[in-house]
């Protein structure tokens, strides 16, 4: 199996933290310059309160115009906080959903307003209804390397969650390095028994590279055999309350890493670079890791590099 | 063996392609600055002519006051790019030397004014002399990951060009991964029969960052034993013709990846991050990758993450 998938989510984990709220024909832009470059799998939105996050608040509009426009309904998906978002979303022809359970009590509640248990027993739903609807759905484990309240969380304590939802039915479960406090080791130390005991088709890894740790996870990942990664055009996303703080980890990036390692993305870098220059225009942000630098200027090319014990 | 040698060559390779020459007066604030942090290994010039690299026209100046300056002299290595470099080295009390061989006859060429059998034979020189002197010689072999006239070499070249300055006495190969064309297969290909025929002690790391590779490699590298790696304070370098081109690894990100992998560094992340600054203010650049930017905003902290079906 040398194909991987790469999700793309700079539309909605990209983009819910922007300062700018972007218009819907520009997301649709967005969405189908990153088409274009061969990303397949999109996550577009997320059926949220607008109020919690004003910048989904035209999930509806966006979708109508997605579905409208191209004629891959399968390559869309969308993330939901809870029921009620699930319901919205299968107002529109989505075969993929994701929905989010955190690691701790403490983000559970920032984040979902519940408790853990509560959003375990909300995500456990979410897996019964889409096994009936014929709705794929990611589960994503969030802090599952590191709470942003509580800190670093006990092995024993992410994976009994993640057996839950697994043998309860998720048909993914992504572990999702929040606030990139992973590591290599962590990430082994995670993924090896879960891949024992549910193969790891079922596995995923949502990675941000706050802390630069992303593609040696990822590495570590691939080298296990996993071939499912979230990834955000440019590394769209990050911290507004910390500027110049890395977010998700670029596309760009993680595309560049596993065509290294002899692995099919389908995605077209050069493409790619457009739907960057896109996006870093429509958000008025400085965006592309160093991948996309290295596209842009080449360098060293022949004749540029000084001469004189170079190493 | 748990402990990480980070050779620091901010001082010369970092400084080399700058645009600004520094005062020595500065480059030995860095120094100290460096030291401070943890870093006990650093190549701190390069006696090159100052007509071909005039940022290091005071390699002796710099050498004398680093010196006066310091009881730990085993701490210091320069680099020599031929034997009169290494007769001008040795006025001083350096006990470890680097030398510089090209991977292909175009990059010797420009690199060093001669073909790559001369350039081989340069080495195997100083190699003797450097046994008969008692100097521990360090040579890098540029552009093992790819050349930047002549593109991809094959394996086969690389490892005979490694195993004979091996054979001829080298204390350390360094891999030299100078234009950041290297890969974790390609790392992993070259290493492999070099750590075999050799052992991995004898075998160093000279990685950039271009293509956001170098901690991948990296991490390849340590999983097969080696513990040997160059980097630069806040990944100072680059290409002086490409503004926005990663240069070398960045020792901070280096280190943080290798005290993540549960190895030693002795470097510490905080004090470093005031040699970042200094050497960002001196030279004017904007310095520093994902671990400085994480370690100067902490984000996010709790409090800081906006509500709503965060992953």
């Amino acid at each position: 199996m040398d194909q991987v998938v790469i999700n793309e989510v700079g539309l909605r984990d990209g983009l819910q933290n922007q300062p700018t709220l972007l218009a819907t024909a520009d997301k649709l832009r967005l969405a189908l310059a990153l088409q274009k470059a061969g990303l397949d799998h999109l996550e577009v939105t997320s059926f949220v309160s607008p109020r919690a996050i004003p910048q989904m608040a035209d999930a509806d509009e966006l979708s109508h115009a997605l579905f409208a426009a191209s004629t891959r309904h399968q390559d869309y998906a969308a993330l939901v906080p809870n029921l009620r978002g699930y319901e919205r979303a299968l107002r529109h022809p989505y075969r993929e959903l994701s929905v989010v359970v955190a690691s701790t009590d403490s983000f559970n509640r920032h984040n979902l307003n519940k408790s853990l248990p509560e959003a375990l027993d909300g995500a456990l739903t979410l897996i019964g209804c889409a096994r009936e609807d014929g709705v794929r759905l990611r589960v994503h484990l969030s802090g599952a390397m590191g709470c942003p309240y509580d800190g670093a969380q006990p092995i024993r304590h992410i994976l009994d969650l993640a057996e839950t939802l697994l043998a309860a039915g998720a048909d993914e479960l992504v572990l999702s390095d929040t606030i990139g406090s992973g590591h290599p080791r962590l990430a082994r130390a995670l993924l090896l028994p879960l891949i024992e005991g549910f193969g790891v088709d079922r596995l995923g890894l949502h990675l941000h590279d706050t802390r630069g740790l992303a593609l040696p996870i990822a590495l570590v990942a691939i080298d296990l055999g996993l071939r499912r990664f979230d990834a955000s055009v440019g590394g769209l996303g990050g911290c507004p309350y910390a500027p110049g703080a890395t977010g998700n980890v670029a596309t760009e990036s993680l595309v560049y890493l596993c065509e290294r390692e002899g692995l099919r993305t389908g995605v077209d870098l050069e493409a790619l670079q457009e739907a960057i220059a896109l996006a870093a225009s429509l958000t008025a942000q400085n965006l592309g890791g160093p991948v996309s630098r290295w596209l842009q200027h080449r360098c060293p090319v022949a004749g540029a590099l000084p001469a004189g014990g170079l190493s």
